[in-house]
């Protein structure tokens, strides 16, 4: 289960820790087993389990299908996720997405899988609340017919003082790359989250979860 | 040098990768070795490595002494963790610090290790501009003397909608546990990230590094 091969063939994946494993048995999900330590013992669940320290309880629980692109109000924030590569990253802006209620994520074909255990655990359980999206970015915006596609860019204007509506698609770039040209010429208003002092010589960027959170928390705060 | 106990005996710590060593150079650091793979050889270098996959260029920094409690500007923006004890949330709020130019951060003794290799290489080279102060928080609190204490908590008033000064101290607390009582005895303000829309049934909560990136941009953008 540790490997994106036997969950794909498979179409299971696996959640560990109490909390986890609740907000499975709670969601809609399909639990297909569940393990306790006192059960099954120390050493099969060392086996099983994909975290260094086993939790003493986990769930296989069944991938739902690829779900087809949603329909969506004009008024919803709808999160893009162009090439983000790191699980921890993706299940912490998962874990974003929910508590700002982003219920539909669109993710691009090289963004990390899903169901890897540490895109799973790092959600802490938003996984079974935010839909997920994979495919080709520009032609599920196009499908969207949204008509203001916000992104964050180096050269962008400060999300601060910039007028944002209720409504729209925000894309984040990959950790590397930032967002790809494709992406880049659908988006309609360049962000830019600023150090402070503005122009302050410091880290060359915020990590990707940190930058989705702050500008979450800006759509959400006007 | 992957072992704290190493650490603390040599007074050393291990930067990776090129940006980070560079930076590390840049520094007013002491470097007292610098090692590149094409001279060492993959195998010591996997060797020296904290990496899964190490990086073709490491330093062997020296660690500086603790440095004595600064004064404080009454407008100035000071950090303060309350117990932080995942590298990794550590490192990524010392590059949140820097980048919105806070420059004193003060840790209560039960933080995590500045100089664990995961919170080393999550800093982004972070490390090398923000000072980090270890000890007792209440009492450097009182030795700091300013007036406004901030904190979040569930209970907090919304920080969207909440006079906030321009110094003062922001109160971060632990993963598991938030503020400690003692420390939340000094908070002069209660602060709360909601949730969208309010009210909602979503995770439990924000990770603190992403509370603490939300915060701060709150502050800056005042």
């Amino acid at each position: 289960m540790g490997q994106k091969k036997f969950r794909d063939e498979r179409g299971l994946f696996v959640v560990e820790g109490e909390k986890l494993v609740e907000e499975a048995m709670r969601s809609g999900f399909d639990i297909v087993g569940h393990y306790r330590m006192e059960e099954i013992g120390e050493e099969t669940m060392a086996r099983i389990s994909q975290l260094t320290h086993p939790s003493p309880v986990l769930a296989v629980v069944r991938q739902p299908s690829q779900p087809a692109l949603p329909s969506v109000e004009p008024d919803e924030l709808v999160l893009a996720l162009d090439g983000i590569r790191d699980p921890g990253n993706l299940g912490t802006i998962l874990r974003i997405a929910d508590w700002f209620g982003i219920r539909h994520v669109l993710a691009s074909a090289d963004t990390v899988e899903l169901y890897n255990p540490k895109v799973v655990q790092a959600t802490m359980g938003a996984i079974f609340r935010v839909q997920v999206y994979y495919g080709d970015l520009t032609r599920s915006f196009a499908s969207l017919r949204m008509t203001a596609v916000y992104g964050t860019f180096l050269e962008g204007d400060t999300i601060y003082q910039t007028p944002l509506t209720k409504g729209g698609i925000l894309v984040m770039g990959s950790e590397a790359n930032g967002i790809s040209p494709e992406v880049a010429a659908t988006v309609t208003q360049k962000l830019y989250i600023p150090p402070y002092p503005a122009g302050a010589h410091t880290s060359e960027s915020l990590n990707v979860a940190v930058a989705t959170a702050i500008a979450c928390s800006e759509f959400r705060r006007r």
